[in-house]
C-alpha cells in the first residue's frame, strides 16, 4: 500500500509547496522560546493538526531548567548622523538572539563590545545567541562595522525576558503497533533557511503524506527548539521515548550538497543499515560516524537514552561558510532539493515499514513454485528474472534470522522487488511472519 | 596413511582413465528418470559397487512428487524433401528432454513453435528440457532452422511417459566415525561433458581411491538426477543428512578454467575454510558467495537442512556460452584438467581428515624438545626449519580452541608439515586429541 | 600525578645515564648461570634495590631442569707460531658460551671442528652457545679462521661446569591494587649491546622513575636469563603470574630502527591496544603478529599461562646482520635512542594507569556544563576546543562499556586531553569509577 502511494507522489510538486511554506515562515523571529515559535507552529497546523505543548519557565527538565521566555518587538542602532542601522525589522538576525532590553546612548568603543560580524565574509550578518548569559548585542556585516565613525550611538532593543513557557509541536500518526519512528526538527532559528526551515517544511510534508496511510509503525514528529526542547521532551516522555525503534533528526536538507547521514550512537542499528542501503548508490553521499556533537541527536543519543536516532542532512554540519549567517537564505535552498530530500525520506519509510524477518513454511528443499503459479505471478512492471531470483532468495533466507534488508544486501536485488516477492509468497502460504 | 597414498596417486594416469569413462558414458541419453540413468549407473558399478535405489512415480518427496518415467527410442523430423533431420540417433540433444510422443504432419509455422535454437551460436544444438509441462519439441542449429523451407514436415518422437521410477546411485565408505563427508553429482544430463560427465567420473575415481583407506570420516557419494534427485534423497534420508559434516557438489570440473568454489549457505563452515585455504595459492581461483541458485546445493542448503555443502567447479555456473549446448562435448574437457580437479579433491580430503583440535599436555612454558629427540625427528623430505617452527606453533596453539587449519593460517606453514609435526608430538606424548 | 612527572622527565639525560650503565656492563661475561649474572645484578642494585634469587642446579622447573652452573676465567688458542688468538680477555665472545674446559694440543683439522665464524661478515666474531650439549669451541672472525696455517694448536679453556645455581633479579613497586604490570628483560648475553644491555638499562631506568610514584597497578621488573629464567620464574610464581594484567618484554631498544611491537598471544589484549595506539603516529613503526618464537614472550605466552605480554623492540628480532655478533657493540646503540625508547615506555605506563571505564552519573541528556563552570575549567596549556569536545565524548561514552582508550580511538582526541577532561568531570561529580 505504501509502495503504491510512494510511486504516486509527485516530489517536484511537493518540493514547490515546501519551498512556499519556507518563504512564508522565513520572516518570523524564532528563538528557543517565545511568540515566533507559536506563530510558526500555528502556520504548520494548517497542514497537519499538530499538538502544541507549553512548559512553564522554571520547570526542571533532566539536568536543566526551562529559561524565561524571550520576546522582541523592535531593535535598532541610531548613528551619530541619525541613521537607523542594524534594524530588526529589516532582518531579525541583527539582534543577538535572547538579547536583554536596552535603550541608551553609548560611545563607539562601548558599542563595539556588543557588535558581532564575520571578517571573512564582510557582506553577511552573523547569527549569534546568548540564551544563558544575559547580554545585549547586535550583528551586522563586517563592512558596515568597519565604517562606523566615532560619536554617540543610540541603541534600542525592545525585548523582554520574563517567566513564560517553552513551546513545542508534536504530531502522532498511530500505526498497527505502538513501536515508533521519530522524525525531529528544530524550530528555534530565526530567518535561516537550510538551518532549519528545510527540516521544518520536510517534516510537515512527510507527516501530511503519511497521515492517511495504513502503517505498521506509529510515527512521531517533533517540532522543538534545539537542545532545551529535546531535553524537555525527553524529560516528560521517558516511557514514550523507549518505544522509538528508529529515528532521524532532519536538518540542512534544502541545499544542493550530496546527502550526509550521521549514524546513531551504536552505529549498527536498523536505521543505520537502512540509510546506508539507500545512500549506497547516491552519488557522493557519505556516512558519518557518530559524535556527541551536532543537533538534537546529542540528546536522543545520550547514554541514558541511547535511542536509535540518526541524522540526515545535505551540507555536513558546521562545514559550510553560510552556516549561521544571513547567506543561509531563500536562495540557498531550492524546491528541487527539498523534493529530493523528501523522496529519500519516503523511501526510508518504505524500507522501515517493509523490513521484517519472515519464516519459510516449507524450509526443507525448495518448494515447487510452478504448481503454485508463482513463476507466472509477475506483472509487466517487474523484471521477471529478478522476480524469480527474489523468490528463491526470500525462501532460502527467511529463517527468522535474516531481515528483508539483509536479503537485499546479500542478493543485490532491489528491496522493492524482494518486498513484492515476499507479498506473493505470503499470499501463497509459503511465508509467515516471525 | 592418507598422506602417503596421496603422494602415490598418479593424477595424470587417473585423468586418462576418467576421460575414457566419460567417452563411454557420452552417447547415453540421460534424463531425470529412465533407462539412460540405469545404464549409466551400471557402468559406474564396474568401478565402485554403488547401490541403486528406485523410487516409484507418484511418491511424495518433500514438497514434490516423483514424476512419471520418460524413455525414448527414436526421434526425427522429415523435411518436405524427404530428408531426416534433428535425428535423435545422431545426437540425443535434438529432442526436447522429456518430450511427449508425437507422430504427425505439420506445416512449417506449426513446426517452428516446437523448435529451439541459439541465434548467437548458429552451429550449436541447444539442450532444452520440459519435465513438468507436457510438450514435444526439437533442438537444432540455428543455421539449419533458418534454412527450413515451406511445406509439410513429418515429426516423429518415439517416447513414452508413464508410471515408473526415479533411479539414483549411492556409495558409502564407512570410516571411524558416523560423521560423513558428502560428494554429490548429477546424472540427468544427456550428451554433455563438463555438465556433468566431469562430475560423474571424478566422483567415481575419488570413490575408488578412498574406498580402501582407513578414514576418520565416513564418505557418501551420491549419483542423482538434479533437483528432484536431491529432494528425493533428502526426503528419504533426513537422519543421515544430519550426519553430514562437510560436503561438495561436483560439477563443471573438466574444462580449462581456474577453480570456482561456491561457499555453503553459512559461508563460514569448515569446508569453506578448507577450500579457501587450498585455493588461496591457485592461480586465479575464485571464491563465490552463496546464492540459492545453481545445482543441488540449492536443496542441501535449503534453510530446513542448511547442510555445510559447497560446490566446486572450474567454469563458473551459467557464465560460459557452451553451457547446455552441443559445444559442451568431449573436446571441451581434458584428461589433464580432470586429473588436476581430482588432485584438488584428494588434497581437500587430506585436510578434512587431518584437521583437528589438539591439546598440549605440557601447556605451561615450552616443553623441552631436545630431551625428547624432537629436534632430530625429521626426515630428509621435510624442511627442517619449517618443521621446528611447526612444533612450536602446534604446541602453542593446541589449546582445544585452534584447529590445525587455524594454525596453518596463522603460521603460514604448510598444513602437511604441521600435520607431520602433530604426529611426532602425539607419538612423544606431548599432544592428545581433544 | 604520573602525567606531571611524565612531563618533567628529561629523556635525553636519562638516555645518557642509560648509555653509561651499558658501557659499564658491557665487558662482563654473562651466561644463563654464573658469576657474570651476579656481578651484573649487583651493579643494577646501585640504582634499584632488586631482590636476587638463586635456584639450585637440578631443581625441576616446569618441563625443564636447572643446569649446572658455568664459570670461566680464561681461554685462548696458541698458534703453531706461538701467537695467542681468540683471547677471551679481549672479547668474551671468542668462547663458545657454556664451553666445557679443555687444555690440549690439536691439529688444524680437529681445531676447525670447534671453530665458528660468519663467512658473510668476515670481520665479525659470532656469538654461539651450547647450554645443553657439552662441547668446547671458539668463535672468531672468518678472515682470521681462513688464514690459520697447518700445525699444532694449543687450546685452553679455563672453565668449569658444576652444580651451583641459576640467578635472577626481581623488583616490585607496590601499587593501589595487586594487579600487576610486568616488564621483563634477559640478562644472559655477554658483550652484546642491543641484545640485551639495552633492555637491562631501560628496565632499570624505568624502575627508578616509577618507584617513587603513587601508582594504580603494581609493577614487576624481571632481570632473568632467557628461556630457562622465565621458565624458572613461572614455575615458582604461578599465583603471582595470574595477577599480571599487562606486560612487555624489553629487548633490542637501543638501535636506530623504528619500533616493532609484537602482539600478545591473544592479539587483542589491552596492552596490544595501548601499544597500537601509541605507535600509530610513530614513523614506520610496525605491529607484528604473535608467533611462538623469539624471546621470553614464548614462555609467558605459552598456552598454559597465556599472559597478556607483548614485546617491544626497535630492530625486528633476528632480521639484522649484527644480531648475535661482535657488531652488536657500543657503537650500535645510542643514548638518544635509549632515551626515546624509555619515553615510549613512560607513555605506555601513563595510558595503562589512566585507561579506565567510567560511569556518567547524569546519563540522560547532556548535563549542563555551563552551570558547573566546566566550559571555563581549562588551563592555558590545553587546547580549549579539544577540551570541550573531550568533555562531551567522555560524558557520552562513559557508560561502563567504553574505556578511555576506546574513547580516544573513536574521538581522535589525544588520550592526555581526555584524561584531563575526565579528572575535571570526576571533580564536578559527573563521573564515577565503574
Amino acid at each position: 500500500m505504501l509502495e503504491n502511494n510512494t510511486r504516486d507522489i509527485n516530489f517536484r510538486q511537493s518540493g514547490e509547496s515546501m519551498y512556499k511554506l519556507a518563504e512564508r515562515l522565513f520572516p518570523i523571529c524564532r528563538s528557543i522560546t517565545g511568540n515566533g515559535v507559536r506563530e510558526t507552529l500555528s502556520i504548520l497546523q494548517e497542514t497537519v493538526p499538530l499538538d502544541v505543548t507549553e512548559i512553564p519557565s522554571g520547570t526542571h527538565v533532566l539536568d536543566w531548567e526551562i529559561p524565561n521566555e524571550w520576546n522582541i518587538r523592535d531593535a535598532w542602532i541610531k548613528t551619530p548622523g541619525g541613521e537607523k542601522i542594524a534594524n530588526f525589522r529589516k532582518s531579525n538576525l541583527h539582534v543577538l538572539n535572547y538579547s536583554m532590553p536596552v535603550n541608551q546612548e553609548v560611545d563607539l568603543a562601548t558599542l563595539k563590545e556588543h557588535l558581532y560580524s564575520i571578517p571573512e565574509h564582510p557582506e553577511w550578518i552573523p547569527y549569534r545567541t546568548s540564551y544563558y548569559n544575559q547580554q545585549w548585542g547586535f550583528c551586522m556585516p563586517h563592512n558596515q562595522l568597519e565604517k562606523l565613525e566615532e560619536g554617540n550611538y543610540q541603541v534600542k532593543i525592545d525585548s523582554e525576558i520574563k517567566p513564560g513557557a517553552l513551546t513545542y509541536g508534536e504530531f502522532i500518526i498511530p500505526g498497527e503497533t505502538e513501536e515508533e519512528v521519530l522524525f525531529s526538527c528544530h524550530i528555534c532559528h530565526p530567518s535561516l533557511c537550510n538551518d532549519n526551515l528545510s527540516g521544518i517544511v520536510i517534516a510537515t510534508e512527510l507527516a501530511k503524506f503519511l497521515k492517511n496511510l495504513d502503517l505498521r509503525y506509529s510515527y512521531r514528529f517533533l517540532f522543538i527548539p534545539g537542545t532545551i526542547g529535546s531535553i524537555a521532551w525527553l524529560s516528560k516522555n521517558e516511557e514514550k521515548a523507549s518505544r522509538i525503534k528508529h529515528g532521524l533528526v532532519l536538518t540542512l536538507l534544502g541545499d544542493a550538497s550530496p546527502f550526509h547521514y550521521k549514524k546513531t550512537r551504536s552505529e549498527n542499528t536498523e536505521i543505520d543499515e537502512i540509510m546506508a542501503y539507500l545512500l549506497k548508490d547516491e552519488d557522493e553521499a557519505k556516512l558519518l560516524d557518530f559524535s556527541p556533537y551536532g543537533y538534537d541527536e546529542r540528546q536522543f543519543c545520550s547514554p541514558g537514552f541511547n535511542l536509535p536516532v540518526g541524522r540526515i542532512s545535505r551540507k555536513p554540519f558546521g562545514e559550510f561558510p553560510e552556516y549561521h549567517t544571513s547567506a543561509d537564505n531563500l536562495d540557498f535552498i531550492s524546491a528541487e532539493k527539498l523534493g529530493e530530500s523528501l523522496q529519500l525520506l519516503v523511501r526510508a519509510v518504505s524500507v522501515i515499514e517493509g523490513n521484517r524477518k519472515w519464516i519459510n513454511r516449507k524450509p526443507k528443499g525448495e518448494p515447487q513454485l510452478g504448481k503454485r503459479g508463482l513463476y507466472q505471478a509477475i506483472g509487466g512492471a517487474t523484471n521477471q528474472e529478478d522476480f524469480r531470483m527474489a523468490l528463491l532468495w526470500v525462501l532460502n533466507f527467511s529463517d527468522g534470522e535474516h531481515s528483508l534488508l539483509d536479503i537485499a544486501k546479500k542478493s543485490k536485488i532491489d528491496f522493492s522487488i524482494l518486498k513484492f516477492a515476499t507479498d506473493k509468497l505470503v499470499s501463497s502460504g509459503l511465508l509467515t511472519s516471525k
